[in-house]
């Protein structure tokens, strides 16, 4: 029943390949079916300037899509002039789901940029963005634990990200581009490694949706995720 | 417990008035509380660019602060040269909730701009905003009905929103400043006349929350939606 | 022979209201018939860099127009990313205007932030931004006399504004929209308690005018100025 | 006593040198004491779109200052990425001061950009720039004339201007850097060629002023103005 | 003598992999060393305005720099608001290089646009760029000619770029990032599959060049260009 | 052959006038042919942040075309609200080359920029502003000099740059604009006083070029340069 032949409770193959570029502290190249996002983790021995003086750092995101990752090219953000209101609500879910899974004070005044840039879109680039994100911040956080910057782990646990919706009148795992195009619902699931809640986004488009369906996209986001957060482990392992 | 001594489940009083503005076909000034948002209707006899030659019109907001506003004075956007990321995500969601329960097929090739602008800001604008400018959509829909622009209703339910979270360990309806400032989860949750979902919106800062919880702030969200669908149909009487 | 009805030498009615807003050290309504400003006074402990260190501190404004406070809705100008030339330039005329009137050595090392956002426009929105912007300014001056963080009124006299026109033949005074569109020579007049003059501003559009026509609008405003002045006195008593 | 040794109704010396650049339909560089303006007209074969259809043409002008006219070097306005009010504020007066002369029906459907660009300032650039404004559109409008490409001359009057104001307590005409800088009170004045008034700008800074320094000051204009536009009417000759 | 090891007139390692994104019509992600650029070709059924019904078609090129692919992290072009002067530079560079071995008429009335996203940079992103990006037009033409949109191809020749410099006082082949920093002259060349130029920009920082050194440096080029030309062959085949 | 009739090898007539404008450190109006550009060079006592503390300074440029220096009026880059790429390539240009010949170290912690306002376009408004700037440039260091403020002269040798290109299939010197708008080949060489190389840009469009051409070019350039000295000679003299 699905554009792709998935059965409804199953993700996109998952793989996130680290290391992939030289230059930064944590990276990786996520992907989840056809999106494919590249995540880079940049370490700056400096808080932001709200938080001088606190002890505390920061984790920020930022979010950028190459103009070609679409069926039909998009303009540049960058020769438009200014970031869309997409890319500035899809940066700041990042940058707050990243922060509910971490400890500013144990990094000290620090800030760590983690910048998603999707290489490839097929539906689901922010859920991407912040699975794959928690890794390039995962890999930039030991490299500071290995050197001895900081002593105390300031990532209290696993960030992964997964949409669900209600599709052709079904509730289906991991919405493709297609997919989301039609589902009438859908949502973001944003959960931690021992499946407890960070965000929920539920939206209807030309519909509504019930406590009941909420409930049936939640289980399944459940199962995604622990698929998710399997694969950041074996690939920070 | 609360700051301002109201019951967990207590709403703001909550007043709506009409017809604040000459110009606009629709407009209401809303009071939650210390919270007060102008919205205003304008009606375009012209759809969108992307929807010319489909026979179907469009519902879009715009959201603002006054500088003065907020406890400190805010740079006005107008001034720095652009909108806020907050700003552009929720006046992305005002839209959204008001379309999610309108057919613009039935409004034609017209566009309804529905401006949000905060004269006083005590938490809860955005769901202010929703409440409010459903208001104002609906009266300048009665305009074309009555007018005979338009033949059938467009508006297809009631569209009202508010926040709720955990403060002090508490599920608490309706959050204002200082209950938001302080809430670890909260969310924002958009509902018909009819108690159907639109839009949930749920966060947790520094902690995580249960599907429990969940439950537990869509119940206290349900009541207060009551409250708020009533009082837009006092208003709009 | 006005559209109005009004007498040639008769203003719109005016109201004040003070204290509408709660956080704003000094704020009013202004109402000059359907011409609805709120204006703000909002104290920085701080002047800006090019005082420091002089003793000296500084009255500024800023100026707004909610989109839909005109006949039809005008682009929100944060939306467009720029302030107009008209608004850059009324803003500098209210805060040259409320300067005029000011000791700045009086104030100490302090700013003073004049917002004036139009509700509703029907003419004049410049002159009753300068006449509400005094009484909010006065608030907020009075707060700083009351609680000894200042001890000399650096307020010299009040400062109000009213416009003038040749309207179908006939010099007219306090233009609303209609005249307004239709006076080939007009003028804003900001003037003193004690009726001296700050600023002048005439222009002819399609036609010229002679220095009897100048004179006859300046008895004109003398006399609108006083009503405005006691309006103002009433208003902060 | 002035600290150019001048007398108060001493005009500076005034030059205006016609065809200066070889591409514009119409320009002269024109000075005023070492005050020095280029002003170019700019003929386009199509009037703005508010005008489609309408038989009428405009007249628009746009001001700039290199970045060293100035004593201190100021920063360029096209690598600031906007003009500042001040400029705005000039610009929309010198288009406005030139339409007041002018028939926008004898001209057609065309516009005429008026350039003025301060090479060197010393005070009064605004009001060089509409002088020499008014020449560079005369000799663009000649040749027009003279092509046949229209019949009648939509020029009316000439419109020229000059800066007057209370300095050491006397008033004097045509202020220049040093005075303007020091005067309390000041004034832009713009007059046709028959002395009618097309627009007067009087501001206090620190001061106010009496209708009695008004009509002192509009006396001083009126000398001056002749002096302008025997100047203009040589240059054209 | 060189940081790598290379000898003076050895290229870095290159490889070409097509077909690495499945939405644009033609791409790449060239390897030249450690610079690594992904280059996609997006074809538009329609030319730019300025060519409308010429016959005749386009090629653009865009670039940009991914915020980590540098030692440290730069500011994203697209918050800032603004590609930057370099950024400009290059694109204009990258879209004249490729249009030189071009027939635009051949095209008939298209764009093609070519964009540059560097992943990874080491030095000579913008010859990595041209030389990608000729791939990714070579492949988006093949398409084209192979449905039968066009009949005559329009690529007249291979296209390829390289930098040389004089470093340590020696002509070296193609500067990595260590070699450019230092280099007291270098240049960019840009020939033809036939060994013919399209563009030479060299240029001294700190010292001249002298005509024998520039001969030195092209004889360089002309090697390295047919490296390049041979890897673009093996990629398209 | 050539549109002017000038011989191959023969420069159009050049002038420069220095001492043009009375606030700036240095400045000239130079002339080469119909191209005018009129060139200041301002000191500030203070470099720009990244020399802090180097006991460097530097040198800068911005260049900017008045908009109708040409044939049709362009768009003013400041109402436009950026700099064109065209523009920022330019300015980067002449920076470039100006400190090319000069030790920035001598110069001690100041900056000098120097503005390039093109009045008049012919062609080879980047080579006049090189050529003119470093006139300026010279007068400023000049008085620094004389002043005591500095007292190794930072000028190391005379900057002078001038266009060449293959027009009608041969070598010509100094193309103006209609010889830049048909040449297949050009560049723009800059060189020092004593003939050695800074830049050379040799760029083909709609063609390619041979190191035979290049070489024929060079030489011409070469004269064309010694020209250019000799008048800058004179000018500074």
């Amino acid at each position: 029943m699905r554009p792709s032949g998935r059965k409804l409770s199953e993700m996109r193959p998952i793989s996130i390949e680290t290391g992939v570029t030289k230059h930064a502290e944590g990276s990786c190249l996520i992907k989840v079916g056809e999106t494919h996002v590249l995540c880079t983790a940049s370490l700056e021995e400096k808080a932001p300037p709200f938080l001088k003086g606190t002890g505390k750092g920061w984790v920020t995101a930022e979010y950028g899509m190459l103009p070609r990752a679409t069926h039909t090219r998009n303009r540049r953000e960058a020769a438009a002039g200014k970031q869309s209101g997409r890319t500035q609500e899809i940066q700041r879910l990042i940058g707050r789901a990243l922060r509910a899974g971490f400890d500013t004070r144990a990094l000290g005044e620090r800030q760590i940029t983690i910048d998603c840039d999707v290489i490839q879109a097929d539906g689901g680039t922010r859920c991407a963005s912040i699975t794959g994100g928690w890794v390039a911040l995962r890999l930039a956080v030991n490299k500071l634990l290995k050197s001895g910057q900081i002593s105390t782990d300031p990532i209290l646990d696993h960030v992964a990200a997964v949409s669900c919706g209600i599709y052709a009148g079904q509730p289906v795992l991991d919405l493709d581009y297609l997919e989301d195009s039609e589902a009438g619902t859908d949502g973001n699931f944003i959960l931690t490694g021992s499946a407890k809640l960070i965000e929920v986004q539920m939206s209807a488009e030309g519909a509504t949706f019930s406590r009941t369906e909420m409930g049936q996209l939640l289980d399944l986001a459940e199962a995604g995720i622990a698929e998710l957060v399997a694969a950041q482990k074996a690939a920070v392992a």
